[in-house]
C-alpha cells in the first residue's frame, strides 16, 4: 500500500502558522530549558496526560485549560518537574501560565504548561520568567529544533518529525516533538510529545484521532516500566491549511489518522531507541490471543522484565526468560501450544527446547534491533510492545542521575 | 517479649532423624549440584509452589507426590531446571524421583523433586544418576551445609538456620535451607527453600503453618519482579521429638507458628541479602492503607521500581521516585496525605517536600540497610514487602548468565 503522507524537515514549526523557541534559563546545569509552541492562530487541542495519581500541578492546570477545546501556546520546561510541591507549585505554574499569555498577547485559559525533571524541588522562578521572556522574543519558523532541545532531560538526542499529507485537495502537515527517556510506561507515562497540524477538523474528532494515535505509539512503549508524574501528549489544530474542515470519520480523516498514527509511532520509537542506556530496540509481539488487552498484557510483562533486558544486552539467548515472563502473566495459557520465536527462529515449541543452545543460538542476538515472538494459539488477536535492553548505563544514569 | 525459640547450628539436620548430603556431579561448570535431604522415618509433608503457569516437570511432579501428605526423601539438582523440556523433561524427573527411591529404600510415591538453573535445555541424565548415587552415599546427620551449598545458582554463600523450641516439655527443633537469588518474586517465585522439624503434627495443621510462614516470608521478597517457573518450598515433620502430636490451634501451634515464621523470615532477608547484585537491604512498609492488600500492592510497586532501585544503588534519595510508583500503583490515594519518610526522616507532607534535598538528605542512604515508608493516612493496615538495590552487578549477572 503506498502511503499517502511524506516526511519533511521543520518539526512542530513545519505546519503553517507555527512558531517555537528553545532557550537556555539556567534550569538545567547545562542546555537549552525552556521552550516556547505558539500558533499565530487560535486552535482547536486535544490532549492526554499521565494517569499517575501523583501528577504534577503543570498537568492539572493544563487538564483545566484543555477543557474548552482552544489552545494557542505551550510553554515547557525541563529539568525540574513541578511535582510534589504543593500549594507554591501551584503557584509557580500559574505564574509560568500568566506570563505566557503576557509575552504572546493571549488569553491565560489559552495557554497548556508543562514541565519534565526531578521531582520534589521548587522552581526557581526568576530563572523561568527569564526564560520566558527569552523564549517569546526567539520565536521562529525555524524554531522546533530549539524548542525539541529544551524540553530533553536525559535524552541524547533531539526528537522531531513532520509529515506532509494531501487532503480535499489541500497539502496539510503534522509536525511534532518529544522527549523520553526512562520512567516510560503505558498510559502516557514519563514522556512529553507536542504535535501540531495546520488541518483544519472537529475538536472532538481531534481528541479522538489523538487517542487512537497515542495508544498505538506512546502507550505501548516501555523502557522501565515506572510511570511518571508529568506527562502528556497534545496536539493543536489551528486550521491554516483551509482544508474544508472535517466533521465527520469519513475518508479526510482517515488520511489524517493513518499520518498521525505514523508520526506518533516515530516519535515513540525514537523514545526507545534513546531510552536511558539502551544498546537494543525491542520488538515483542504478542499473538494468537483470545483478546488484544491479554497479548498486550503479555508483552508488556515480557518487555518489562529485567531478566530478559539483561539477558539481552549480554546477547544471551536465553529463551526461559520469555517463557517465565508468559507464565508468570497472570494470563491463562496452553504452555504445549506456546511457541517463542527470537529474530524469526523457532524456539520453544510443545512444552519443548526445538534448537540446541550452544549451537545453534550464537550470535541470533548480535543486532540492535531485536523481535520476540510469542504465539499462544489461542485466538486470533495479537498485540506489540516496543522497549529497550537493560545495560549498566542504565544502572549509571539512574543511579546519579540527582547528582 | 522474650522468644521462645533459639538459634542453633545444623540446618535441615539439626532435627532429629534426618540425614543430608550435597554433591558435585558435573551439572554446573564447578561446584556441588546434587542434593538429598532424607528422614530416617516417614514424614508429614506440606508445600507450596510457584504459580507460575509454565511449572517446570519437576513441579508437577512434586506436587503430584505431595498429595497423600507423606514424604520421605528430597532429590535436588541446581544448574538446570528441566523446564520447558516437554515429555523428555518429565521423564527425566521421573526418573530423578524412582533413582532416589532406589537408593534410599522408599516408595517412588514418598519423594520429592526439585530443580533449578537454566530453562530450556535437557539434564545430562548420566551426571544427574552419578550425583543421586553419590549423594545417597554421602548422607549424614551434619549434610546439611553440604546440602544448602548444592542447591546454589547464583547465590554466593549458603543459606541455612534451625531452631530449637521446647513445646509440650519436648525440645523441638526446626532447620531450613534457602537458595535464590534471581527470579525473586511474589507467589513462590525463583527461589528453593527445604525445611525439617521433629515435631509430631497433624498435616493439616502443618500445610496451615507453612502457607501463613511463607505468606510472611518468601512471598514478601522481590530481587527484580521476575517470577520463575521452578521454585518450591517444602516442610518435612517426622514426629521423632516424641511431643504429644499437634491437633489444634492452641498454644503448642502458636509457638511452632512462631518458630517456622522466624526461620521462613530470616532465609528470605538472607536471599535478598544474596540478591543478585546486591549492595543494600531495603525494607519497603506501607502503612495506613484501607487493606493490607492495597498495603502490599503499593509497597511491591516501591520494591519493582527500577527507577527507585537504581537511585538507592547510587546512595540518591531521590524520593520523587517513591511518589511516582505509588501514584502509579492502580490503588486511589489522597496526595495531601501522603506522607514519604526515609530511614525515619519525613521528606515529602501534605504535597510538599519538607526537606532542602541538597543540604539536609545528603549521607542519608549511606547505609547498608535502608528504610521506606510511606503512610497513606487512609485506614489502618499496613504491610511490607523487602527487596535490594539495582546494581552494576544484576546487569552484568544476568547478561552473562548463561555463558
Amino acid at each position: 500500500m503506498a502511503k499517502d503522507y511524506q516526511e519533511i524537515t521543520g518539526g512542530v514549526t513545519a505546519p503553517q502558522g507555527f512558531l517555537a523557541a528553545g532557550v537556555e534559563a539556567g534550569i538545567k546545569s547545562e542546555g537549552k530549558d525552556v521552550a516556547l509552541i505558539y500558533s499565530q492562530k487560535l486552535a482547536q487541542v486535544a490532549a492526554v496526560f499521565t494517569t499517575n495519581q501523583c501528577s504534577a500541578a503543570p498537568v492539572k492546570l493544563s487538564q483545566q485549560n484543555c477543557q474548552d477545546g482552544l489552545t494557542q501556546g505551550i510553554v515547557i520546561n525541563s529539568g525540574n518537574a513541578n511535582a510534589c510541591t504543593g500549594e507554591r507549585g501551584w503557584s509557580d505554574a500559574e505564574r509560568m501560565k500568566e506570563l505566557t499569555a503576557e509575552e504572546l498577547n493571549l488569553e491565560q485559559g489559552q495557554v497548556l504548561v508543562a514541565s519534565t525533571g526531578v521531582i520534589g524541588q521548587f522552581l526557581e522562578m526568576d530563572k523561568v520568567e527569564q526564560g520566558i521572556k527569552a523564549a517569546a522574543a526567539n520565536l521562529s519558523e525555524t524554531g522546533s529544533n530549539h524548542a525539541a532541545e529544551a524540553i530533553m532531560t536525559t535524552d541524547t538526542y533531539c526528537k522531531e518529525l513532520a509529515v506532509e499529507v494531501e487532503i480535499g485537495g489541500e497539502t496539510i502537515t503534522i509536525g511534532g516533538i518529544a522527549k523520553g527517556s526512562g520512567m516510560i510506561e503505558p498510559n502516557m507515562a514519563t514522556m512529553l510529545s507536542f504535535l501540531t497540524t495546520d488541518l483544519a477538523i472537529d475538536a472532538q474528532l481531534l481528541d479522538q484521532a489523538l487517542r487512537k494515535a497515542v495508544n498505538n505509539s506512546f502507550n505501548k512503549i516501555s523502557v522501565d516500566g515506572d510511570q511518571s508524574t508529568n506527562d502528556m501528549v497534545a496536539i493543536l489544530a489551528n486550521g491554516q491549511a483551509d482544508n474544508l474542515p472535517i466533521q465527520e470519520q469519513g475518508q479526510a480523516y482517515q488520511k489524517f489518522l493513518v499520518a498521525l498514527k505514523y508520526v506518533t509511532k516515530v516519535l515513540a520509537h525514537q523514545i526507545v531507541l534513546d531510552g536511558e542506556g539502551a544498546t537494543k530496540f525491542v520488538e515483542v509481539e504478542v499473538a494468537g490471543a483470545r483478546t488484544e488487552s491479554e497479548a498486550e498484557a503479555i508483552a508488556r510483562k515480557i518487555a518489562n522484565s529485567n531478566l530478559v533486558k539483561t539477558a539481552l544486552f549480554g546477547e544471551d539467548p536465553n529463551w526461559g526468560r520469555i517463557v517465565a515472563a508468559v507464565g508468570a502473566s497472570g494470563i491463562d495459557i496452553d504452555l504445549v501450544k506456546l511457541e517463542i520465536r527470537i529474530n524469526d527462529l523457532l524456539l520453544l515449541a510443545q512444552d519443548e527446547t526445538v534448537l540446541n543452545y550452544e549451537e545453534e543460538l550464537e550470535g541470533l542476538l548480535a543486532t540492535d534491533e531485536i523481535k520476540l515472538e510469542v504465539n499462544l494459539n489461542l485466538g486470533e488477536a495479537s498485540d506489540q510492545v516496543w522497549t529497550c535492553d537493560l545495560s549498566y548505563e542504565y544502572v549509571e544514569i539512574n543511579g546519579e542521575y540527582h547528582t
